[in-house]
């Protein structure tokens, strides 16, 4: 921790902030500029943290040395995490995992149909929401415990692990019964309650950023669900928010190599709704392999223009495979298979 | 709904979209202009907003016409909301309410002495959060119901309404018990199973807008709760995620006559986490005040040096008394009283 | 300037890194942590800021403690700057300057009716654009030389200082000759060129900063001025660019304090950009006073249907006198007059 | 041009408005809706678009159908636009183009090592600044004319195509004179008399986005290239400004397909900028291959920690070569070859 003096500060608020940091037992050193005084502290950043040193008199900013996660960090595992599925599936490795289906849960039937295609197409893990965020209270709200049954059916009949979002802890229970991973959605990312319920759970979990997250509050949410005693859990890069409206969401592609560099977390690129529009997403899924993600989520359904939510970025199958012919191409071109 | 189609949309692509709209009962009224043609449906468009035109061949934007809002827009209650609460308190008329308090509740003593402060300089609603979102699993996570008992307690005491944040659907029932508003916060401003569970209380709600939650997401979330039988609903503006960093958050001072307009809602302006920092927070105040609003929320502590969350925004009671002072006379200036 | 080394840093990387400070006459202060060591470099810092030390084998951040900017810093000049214009008119002190008028230079008639009208209305600076930044090589470009002509010819008329924008490196000496105030435009705010030219020129400026400038860049390019020569700067916040589409902008009134703090620059507010709509203008304009700008900037035209530019923001002079008799009582209450 | 009305308009509002279109011979088709009236203007929208349709009594929203651009949209030249240099260079095509040198031209000897290094790897375009845009007054402003000596004397020793930034309207012939590309900087995006001069000039150029420029912003600046008679003109993606602070720009990867989708220009990815930090670029320069760019631009440095500027982000020959080999295998996965 460094605290920067304004250049008016006094002797006695450098003795007052010196004092409350050994306190805590840190050692102080202190620099005096010419314009500014500096003080470092040496030793567990923690304590301090908790200490609004920006208040103290004199204090002109506070910097942070250590980075506040510490079970999520690239440290801490340095070869990285590898989270194994049902079926052989795993997601971190060299093989890339590519998670597709329907936004929404919809039918037993739409949703077998869809599956044998996708795993047809190259697609080792199903998705399909069955608790669904909806912007207006008056949209469809996802088919809720019918819709799990139905993917966990078709899960089985096809032979591959499911994924779908948990929206509030008191479904959790329900959600890890039927499911595969547990989906964190965007707008849970500080949503701590249910972090800490999926974290005391014992199911591979996919945290998606929020539109507005820091890729530091990403992280430290995800180091919620570590602390709480998961380690199976992936980071979902799926857009953010920016000033651009040519999109829906800016797919920051940065993402992938930052957190890959900070954390052994495996990362995962959402390019359906990292662009909103599915003329893009092949693109943004390509990029996504290209700068280093170690899976994919797309949204694909047989019928758009029936699909009760987000039809305007689903790929139909056709487009499905076009993209898994060009994406297995850039994955091998970076010494990864898919 | 406008559907604009691409310049090379064929004669088939116009009625496959009109019979689409004929089906859920909507009359087209179709405009060839020389580059493109321009589909408007006219009635309920309610209906219309579920199917992903975007994904009909030929289409190349699609808009609204209709704000996808009902019971939260000005248009349902021309007058504006009044909230009645405790001792004769109101959030929505000439009055401009001033709700005080530390960020955590931290303990009786403490609670006490700052809660006679705060009314004695003219707040008249006690906050104090028990249930803490920290983006750290590290940081005190607030006091749970223990605090809740205390902001009770106190409130009691002093004769003041409360105010806290729920963070949890099952915790509804127990904040709902205790006090007299319940507070969502920016980061569940789209958490729409706690908004359905708030919804169905009979509390009044403050309803803090998100980090990077458009004006109208959060009359949508607004809507949820109305939607679900609370129209008891304030919203809060506190400062939106941008590009700069200089301060914590931007406070939007044009989202307070634009939520005025657009809303029969009243407008909380909390300047503490919309500018970070207790330099700016009588600043923020009033130009929340000059710019409409009908309430404020301020941090104050006794002694920021020592609060367990969020001291660097927190305001002395010395401090405090100040921007009493001065907001009094900006609210005289706009004809409203505080 | 504070160089934090990554974990794996080796002495010799530390010992690479304090030599280079040393070869510029830098002072170094080692503070080795246990996970990390941190290099303090005591001196002046300017010498140092031009050398990469991020690409320095070990280092894992740089940060600086100095501002980059000192002649526009308010250690420079205390007590604020005061600019003085024509006709007894100030900017900087205790009353707040209003500068009004169209959007653009249409007509002398036109020019001569609306500045009449501003002035009796109480404003005491007259705009008119006559080169104009459009988005679009289509639209309407300005009068150029004679729009200045006319604004010039109608100051004089009046009896009001006149500002208008300069665009181009070879404009700035006949923009000088005709009017009182130059302005930069948003879109120029680091065009270094300009800057530079309007640094040597003697004629008042005002700075707009840029839709997405950083405080302390605005700062910096105000800088660029007075390192020329010029001290006679304004700073005018005129709206971001963030993700929120409900307003043209979003004023950020967090900036107005900000601005006060850490420069001794008189600051302007223009809610017209500020918030892209006449219905907003008001608020923006209130606002800006209760949060402790020194001037306004306000567009107005006695037609704006037929405006040439910018029409949508424009306020007819009766909106103008009820901004201006509310902005009067607000004015007040902050202890300043307009 | 579709005009959408507020609940309340009069039929003397929409009458006003069908008259305003008539007068410049426009053709108005109404819906009456039972909640809104919406009016669509059929003919030249350009006409139209210079009118503030939005001030007019009773309108509530003004929504633009047809893009503002013409002679660089998509529809103007389907095939696309490839930009041919000399030594055979070309911009556009099968082939991806990569500029690479170095931020700043420091010396003839400096500049000679690292381009015969650069085209050794690959590199088909020479880049270094002469005029250089920094933020602040006191940082190093480049070599001026001295530098573009050099950059030609190189260029025509290596045998290579050369681009430089151009800042100032009075350095557009000079400029001109030494380079083969004219770079407009991203703090120039919107420097309309710099866009009308480089127009007016028959050498190729490359149009760097701004910070917070809408692709439809982009696209309309370089609109002014092209009606100025400029049609060799490549558009450059380098990051744009958000809320993220990990990495110094957030690289728009959806720009790509967006603008390729919408002009027929030929677009180049800066993952330098779009990152800031060395350590990312390849990971962004393979994402920007993959989402579909004909060129890119990277700096590269014998030696970053005595680079005059940009030394973070620049790249050293050994990781230049490492980036090369891993693009051309991601160029040949789409197809494409460099």
């Amino acid at each position: 921790m460094i605290v920067i003096l304004r250049s008016d500060a006094t002797e006695a608020n450098v003795q007052h902030i010196i004092e409350r940091g050994a306190k805590i037992g840190l050692k102080a050193n202190v620099s005096r500029g010419i314009e500014k005084t500096v003080i470092g502290f040496i030793g567990p950043e923690d304590a301090l943290r908790s200490i609004p040193l920006e208040v103290f008199p004199g204090v002109e900013q506070v910097l942070q040395v250590l980075a506040p996660y510490k079970l999520v960090s690239r440290e801490f595992n340095k070869q990285g995490t590898i989270i194994k599925l049902p079926y052989g599936v795993t997601v971190g490795g060299k093989h890339i995992a590519v998670m597709a289906g329907p936004c929404s849960v919809e039918s037993y039937e739409g949703m077998l149909s869809i599956a044998k295609k996708a795993k047809a197409l190259g697609a080792n893990i199903l998705r399909g929401g069955a608790f669904k965020p909806r912007t207006s209270p008056y949209d469809f709200q996802g088919l809720g415990e019918e819709g799990l049954k139905i993917l966990q059916a078709v899960g089985k009949e096809v032979g591959i692990p499911t994924i779908s979002e948990v929206m509030d802890t008191r479904q959790v229970e329900l959600v890890a019964k039927y499911v595969d991973i547990l989906q964190i959605g965007a707008r849970n990312i500080q949503n701590f309650s249910l972090l800490k319920e999926v974290g005391a759970c014992k199911k591979p979990v996919m945290l998606k950023r929020g539109m507005a997250t820091f890729i530091k509050e990403w992280l430290m949410s995800a180091e919620y669900l570590l602390a709480h005693g998961n380690f199976e859990v992936m980071l979902c890069e799926r857009g953010i928010r920016t000033f651009e409206t040519a999109t829906r969401n800016t797919l920051d592609i940065n993402a992938v190599p930052v957190a890959k560099k900070l954390s052994h977390l495996p990362v995962v690129v959402d390019p359906s709704h990292g662009t909103g529009s599915w003329e893009y997403v092949a693109a943004g899924a390509r990029a996504g392999i290209a700068a280093g993600c170690d899976a994919l989520m797309i949204e694909i359904h047989d019928n758009p223009e029936e699909a009760l939510s987000d039809g305007a970025q689903s790929l139909m199958p056709d487009k499905f495979e076009e993209l898994m012919l060009s994406c297995k191409r850039v994955a091998q071109a970076v010494d990864r298979d898919l």
